[in-house]
């Protein structure tokens, strides 16, 4: 039955027992980490909600590949219903744990290295599509947490991978085996890898004849030998060792980004899926990108419900819920959350089948969605500061609450409207806090500009896409002006 | 065969020969009147696409109401799909017109009429729907133009309409007769009144005990006895009355503007669709107005095209096409109008069917298109006058060409990069004035506010559909903060 | 004594009795002249407010040229609070005319000139400053009007002058003669030319060794033999030809732009102040731009000032004055406009002398109070849109309100709150319209975006003069991070 | 000598010893703490500046109070160019902390304190006004830190004081004795109390009569008998207590916010400056916050340098400091930060005096200052956040490059173009986290956003000081409409 539990996955993540350096001490028992565990249990949530009463028959889908029910964050997209479906899964999530659940980049790298490895067969005659296929339909029957690996540390980024002082800056193949192949390099932001069961790992650009090594696809379990990781630092991270979950702001659920290191590892030939076609490290990079630029327009959404939720909270215990201004900037930060998520429906409801069957969104609405995201949670952000109040900053410690001599203190003058505890009204601004200044923004601030590329990326493609000569042509038709010939 | 040509189009309207004043002018002819024409052509592309080889299928659709092919211009809505050819049918009509083509109007008022009688005649026993089917098989069958006439003339807007020093600031019946009712008032911002062969009116909004009067839905010719037309200026105008195509910008369409008064006006019982039942001009108003702001993310975006290809052209014209300002430009152009035809798109593809069986757009998404409407294209204005540069206002006439004297001057200095043709130059120079401060503008910018409604409306639409209630409570469950019972 | 009157300046114009080509027609008498009267009567106010008693002051100025007080439209800035004094009179005159005043581009070149020639004799031994000098106390003394020349027309912007296909597309000298030189070329987007006494010629870009031939300044009168003029089209122009008032928006003032051709024009040498120097074309170009840029904090200001006016005015007469959100969005166009203001204040009061003993702004400051120009005009006539209502776009002429027939009907539907006479109600819709997409919007909008120099040259200058360097090193010390050797 | 060195500020800091609660706990010490010290350290800044050769003599002044030189920061503006010194020494203390150095509120409370007693004195005959010149002479002499107090806790705000459920959630005169008072309640968001030597306390709003018990103004030496202090938590404020300056960001100086409570103070009536008089103190409030508005054109703009610098410096590393979309990033950030440079200046150079003499700060445009404050360091913060990259968010600890296994890879993989040190690269990310995500974007986007009073508090002033009327009767003018009699 490929449908676990939350708890059955947690359980198969305790028992892989990875090593990670966490804040400069090399460490095992992660799954358990205080800095690590919120991350296992906001995929929790992704598993949870297939046996979900309400919502678990958007989580859970059929899939041709096994012939058996899937959840739908492994799927293969069907349709453009599907496609659709997926944002509306990625909002709930969203809306669930208030953060990244992480585990939507192996979907998307799933289903990008479906089609383009079947493109490529196609083309050369090579065989990744059948591999990739046999792979997926285990991680289904698995039920299991791909991660996504993309993003190369690049060194100097005015040069290409070949002219970098060192070579490695870009994730290459350094020997060729009969029986498979060795990568060295590594890959920085890797989003929920320590929550995961295996990573694929993709070039981060189009590569170009000459740039062999680069150009190479392939899957590991997160276990392999000569992987390391590091875990990356978040605002206020360290107030989840406090043991305070009050301070913490989201007292549950968190992300987690890691940096991982590929030194000298073996891949076995069954699980690569690209090596040395450089024509196909371009649309890879440019499906993955418009997948998990979809992705945006569903989970940061999901997100933005629950600081629109907080933010109206705190309005009311602050007594300064019926104001119209503090109405008005709820009304434009809904307003903002929803053109983000019109922009993931859109990208979806226009998707079209690829040669190899699956579903992909339309390109061009996918990056205006994602470069939508780069902008408009700072907007929520800061509007959510302003009706919140300057004790987003000021805030004392929860735990004063408890102190003989100041606790007295604190709770007199944080009385809030309505007669909420100032407990309550502590969490709240906490919660905000997370999402506008701490570990959250990590997600919803700083992932939204980067994550799936950062604004120029978009740029470039919304460029490409936007077919500016058949729109000078309509003006010329309007105007009876002939094309020029001279130009 | 329900499908008419352009040109039977235009000859059914000449032959309504209608009168109206123009400029102070009581006149007729209107349909060849230099002021009026180019709104005729820009209706006539709506015939003409229907018949098109290329665009054809998208404009021709099946109508379960009498059986046969119609345009969709007459369409019920049978699907989100439905909803979503809508938006594509528009933004192609944007795109061969460069200007508002005037007929969603009616077809937006039909679709709200359709459900809101069905419910209506469900809940208290009338007998509308069966009279609206009647009268839009009709329309169909004949192809017709119906304008749609809403906004009320509203005096003192802080007051209802009984409150008025002159109650007639809002449409009212003034006398029930056993076959029919006598109904006096006006209504503003008639886009296309002069180029329909029918009207439909309905109340401005949503109306309480007490205002049944007020509460009026119905139908009529153009040509009844008792309308009056008064024909709105727009910024230049009179261009249109000189002689020069190269001088109005859009040398072949245009729109059209008219207040309409009437005076005493008897309309026949078959073309009552509401009166007096007041609960449902709320429903009436919201749904009209909702497919009319879904309209505004396929129409605007159709002339964002347009403007962006004008845009390119004077940048290569100018010999600035390469700059990478210039070009990002144009990426932000494209990024803003994609923004609006995604929300176009999605509040479509989440449309729903109602009561009466036809489809209706997500309301909530459908405001935060028109919003999103009332800002992007004042940007894009904004950077076309950016990239298009000073000439856009300090351009001679295109007639200087010709003077024996400084013709010659004018065509040297306005040399332009690539050897295009300074009288070519001039036309796209005129072509974008027109959309940011000309003819074009009224539609592009005036209407893009205003039209099916004013930012506010959008607004208090968008906080009541918002559902901040469940955000809260997506905070709380975060939080694991109860219900506050004080509040 | 050397105060004119408005009067008196007028009559000086007549006198003068240019030709210019207007609407394709060779005509005179254009003083009298609908399109071009307005701009006499709006330079006029420049005079009689030097006459004023509530604001006289302000327009007098002691000038250390002449000994005697003269216009500050002439005067040679004296200190900052001179420069601060300037933006005031700027504000107050587009307070009065809401429109542009027209008499600030030779204040500007003037003080430009002034400060370069200096320098230029200094450094090559040349002899400029003192004819510049005589030069400028003759205009001081007779209290002329100068215009000011220095767009290009450019032709392929992506080449320099020597490089384009005709070399006259910037203006050159063709011949050198012993007692003087004769150019030729165009000038473009004179503002207010044919209301003006002189011209002072400038080059429009700094140019480089080889480039000598461009790198001409010089005066000339408006009707030296040679020169000739073609007046450009504003929105709505032939509203000023139709006879009423009221369409026209603003009834009695209005803004001119002309193109400018130079037809191998003598000019002697006395009024020749740049003749090959090409080192200096940069710096005269950089100051020009810089106190026009200064200018627009000022008079576009004050321009701001009547939209925000009639903005809370038609509010009033719609009944919707005491809305929050529209109180909320009168505030927005305050706010926007009083930052403006800030940055002609701020770059002011930051000036410094110049080696001439004149005051120059603040380079960085008036780069970012013009770049600030070419936005917030835009949010505030988007503002002004929303708050004035769709009849912006559709209000009927004025005269339709003298119809026997419709008449009536206007005026009925046409009542406002508060009693105000529709009539009026219609003279502020047109003013709003007129800056909005009308003849005032070529001066409010698109002079906003172009005039001193299109965002893209501020953008230049503001990289240039905002020392990143500087900025870096205080980042560098923070951290303790010595220079990088490598880079 | 008035002029105390940073290390004797420290010394005499030190030498007060207070306590208060810091993460929980009581604790004394203080200003040797990890998270007070930083503080510390930025307020010492003030000191040493005025010692130091190429910036002392802005920090320097003779005060016509005690006849002596005295720091700025205890500065009675004594000229409108006073005013834009003090903007330009807090732009300079905002370029060498990075961060908010704590000192300007004392200030400006000062300066408002001394023109509203002076007022009060005059209308009242109260003898306020010399016991607070007697007071702030000795303050200049001693040349101490002195925080202001002014907000409020405010509990339900849509109540006045006295209806909320505990009057001393606004702090009162709980009791008045001969030779002084007694006062109840507590001030949140206290920048740098504990750094401090003196407090002036001062109401949060215009009271009304009967309101008297809260019309209270005085000051007390931070260790008066029944204060108490909570020290507020910030993002990431923890991390100075790792022992690792890296992974703070800024590694010398931060900020400090504290919630002060006053436990039935006593106060000697020598020190208090208003008691009673309800209708001074809305001008009080006004001041003060007029003032401190201004501050923020010339601090947060100190710190904007520092974001831009280190933007700049991090587009270095990463190699993309020629792209044209980073340097026109760097221009917008430059562009901003220089707009609201220009907003603190202009308010000062239009600033006048008042009747006690002292000069106050043009409050239209003081409050348009603010109002950009809270907007513009957002989109810096975004922009900065874009141009830095990803690592913003997932950068590892400092300390793993001392790891024996995995520091040699996160050095090899953070390599860096043009030869920068991993160190050093990661310095800077951190700097930026530290303003954009970190404890410095407490003072530099929270406190943007609420200090000197929220942004809803600027549009209430700029609604009441721009002078709609006048405005309107512009427009009235312009278009020969006589006033309304009927409205």
């Amino acid at each position: 039955m490929p449908l676990k539990t939350g708890d059955e996955y947690v359980a198969s993540i305790e028992a892989l027992d990875l090593e990670a350096n966490v804040l400069g001490e090399p460490s095992r028992g992660l799954a358990g980490h205080a800095l690590v565990r919120p991350s296992l249990r906001a995929v929790a949530v992704t598993y949870d909600c297939a046996h979900d009463n309400e919502v678990g028959a958007l989580f859970r889908v059929h899939s041709p590949l096994t012939g058996e029910q899937v959840n739908r964050f492994t799927h293969l997209h069907q349709s453009a219903a599907d496609l659709v479906d997926k944002v509306l899964m990625q909002r709930h999530c969203g809306n669930r744990t208030g953060c990244c659940f992480q585990r939507c980049v192996g979907l998307d790298a799933a289903n990008a290295v479906y089609s383009v490895t079947y493109e490529c067969d196609r083309a050369l005659g090579t065989g990744y599509h059948r591999r990739f296929r046999d792979y997926w339909a285990w991680v289904q029957r698995e039920d299991l947490v791909v991660a996504g690996a993309m993003t190369d540390p690049k060194g100097d980024r005015g040069r290409r991978p070949s002219e970098q002082a060192d070579p490695d800056l870009y994730l290459r193949v350094v020997d060729r085996q009969p029986d498979g192949v060795v990568v060295r390099g590594a890959k920085f932001h890797q989003t929920g890898m320590l929550n995961s069961h295996e990573i694929i790992v993709m070039p981060t650009l189009a590569l170009r004849p000459g740039e062999e090594d680069w150009a190479v696809c392939f899957a590991l379990p997160v276990d392999a030998p000569g992987v390391h990781y590091v875990l990356g630092r978040q605002a206020s991270d360290t107030r989840k060792l406090e043991g305070d979950p009050v301070d913490v702001g989201n007292p549950t659920f968190g992300g987690q980004e890691v940096l991982t290191v590929f030194d000298d590892v073996f891949v076995p030939a069954e699980r690569v899926f690209l090596d040395g076609e450089v024509d196909w490290s371009g649309p890879l990079v440019e499906r993955f990108a418009a997948y998990h630029r979809q992705s945006y327009g569903g989970c940061k959404v999901g997100v933005g419900d629950v600081l629109i939720g907080a933010t109206a909270l705190i309005a009311e215990m602050n007594g300064v819920a019926r104001a119209s201004h503090v109405r008005d900037k709820l009304v434009e930060m809904i307003h903002l959350n929803e053109t983000l998520f019109a922009c993931g429906v859109a990208c979806s409801a226009r998707g079209l089948p690829t040669a190899a069957g699956n579903y992909l969104v339309d390109l061009l609405l996918a990056n205006v969605c994602k470069l939508n995201v780069t902008r408009f949670p700072y907007e929520m952000a800061r509007l959510a500061t302003d009706v919140a109040g300057g004790l987003l900053g000021t805030l004392p410690a929860a735990r004063e609450l408890d102190d003989p001599e100041v606790g007295p203190y604190v709770r007199k003058y944080l009385a809030a409207a309505g007669g909420w505890d100032p407990l309550q009204r502590m969490k709240v601004l906490r919660l905000i806090e997370n999402l506008v200044a701490g570990a959250g923004a990590v997600a919803y601030l700083i992932e939204s500009m980067h994550g799936a590329g950062s604004p120029m990326a978009q740029r470039i493609m919304i460029g490409r896409q936007g077919d500016v000569a058949a729109k000078v042509e309509l003006a010329r038709k309007l105007l009876g002006i002939p094309p020029n010939n001279h130009s």
